[in-house]
């Protein structure tokens, strides 16, 4: 068990939406493709939306080695805090007040660490495209050295963190549930839709089968 | 034109995709439900996930006067970086080098002020709740004497802040172009599925004209 709850990782709003366990925070992260990086410097919050994956309790990114934000992070072991988010449903109910929404999120404080061993940045990029599109890796040219040595990775422990998750109906004031105004959940979901070929294309290649689950 | 192009909003990575005219920089955040806000406390780095909506140049949150943060906000007057992200499309080249989503992103700075004017804060909730579902507010309970003052709303001025955007196609390197490798883009879309209505319901009320788009 690798997290840890802090003054400033628990919930004190809304408390019972607090969820500490690392399978769901796992979870939570997993199904997110961007994370948003907030960092100070000069005393000023500054913050970066990017890719990221996970393999075990670290959290990985990569950028440019000419990334202004990658250096930073990297020459000051910055400290960070890192937050992803889902929305899964707009929750409409009877009175304006007690409209929300449902949701998924992790927040997390961290520190960058520059990952320096070449087996752990190969697998972490093999990770991040196979998580984006998975089966992908194994199909696509592999990076040569000039672009392993143009592309930096960070990683971040994934130690101090929590998550706050909403889910189901609304939940209104009890007068209200007789007024006559519809209440209930918009779901929403992020939906995958039919591939578009580049069309550059110079040979008739066939649409690989991990990309057929997509529809339109 | 109230958009300042200053050293901490220009893209200096991947230039061309920075975009900066305010139309465009509106459009992004209109398009989004929930930023991310971070600020400096203690020398640290907090980040919150929040709902949002913009009336002119002006951004607009919510919350409990309860709220940790929203109070620290408030109280400091904290300078914060804001930040929204779009994901539309998987970018699948050839190299894995080149693999990259298409996005559209909007980082800006501001600082917190609280909002104090009654037809103000009546006017941000409004405005909120029908971004979230257009229609909904004419429809709905308004909020009690009591509910609005247990509503805290900050704004944060819309001045210094850039997007970036990337669309189209794989960009592959010239040689890579005659390799048998399927190449292009998996559009990913936010979809609102069939409301769901809520289980508590005593009266029969019919679904809203406003929410007849859905589709399941």
């Amino acid at each position: 068990m690798t997290i840890k709850k802090t003054d400033k990782t628990s919930i004190t709003r809304l408390s019972k939406r607090g969820v500490y366990d690392e399978a769901s925070i796992y979870a939570i992260l997993d199904d997110a493709l961007v994370c948003t990086i907030a960092f100070v410097q000069d005393n000023e919050p500054f913050q970066i939306p990017t890719g990221f994956c996970r393999i075990g309790d670290q959290l990985y990114i990569h950028g440019s080695v000419g990334s202004h934000y990658m250096r930073h992070l990297a020459e000051h072991k910055s400290k960070v805090c890192i937050s992803v988010m889902h929305i899964d449903g707009l929750v409409l109910a009877r009175s304006a007040f007690h409209h929300s929404v449902n949701y998924r999120s992790v927040v997390m404080f961290s520190e960058a660490v520059r990952v320096d061993d070449k087996e752990e940045i190969y697998q972490s990029l093999e990770v991040f495209t196979n998580k984006m599109q998975p089966g992908r890796w194994a199909d696509v040219r592999k990076p040569t050295d000039n672009e392993w040595k143009a592309t930096m990775v960070l990683k971040f422990k994934i130690e101090e963190a929590s998550a706050k998750v909403r889910t189901g109906a609304p939940k209104d004031d009890e007068e209200d549930y007789n007024l006559p105004i519809w209440a209930g959940v918009v779901p929403l979901q992020v939906e995958r839709k039919a591939p578009i070929v580049d069309p550059e294309m110079k040979l008739s290649v066939p649409l690989p089968e991990y990309l057929k689950y997509a529809r339109d």
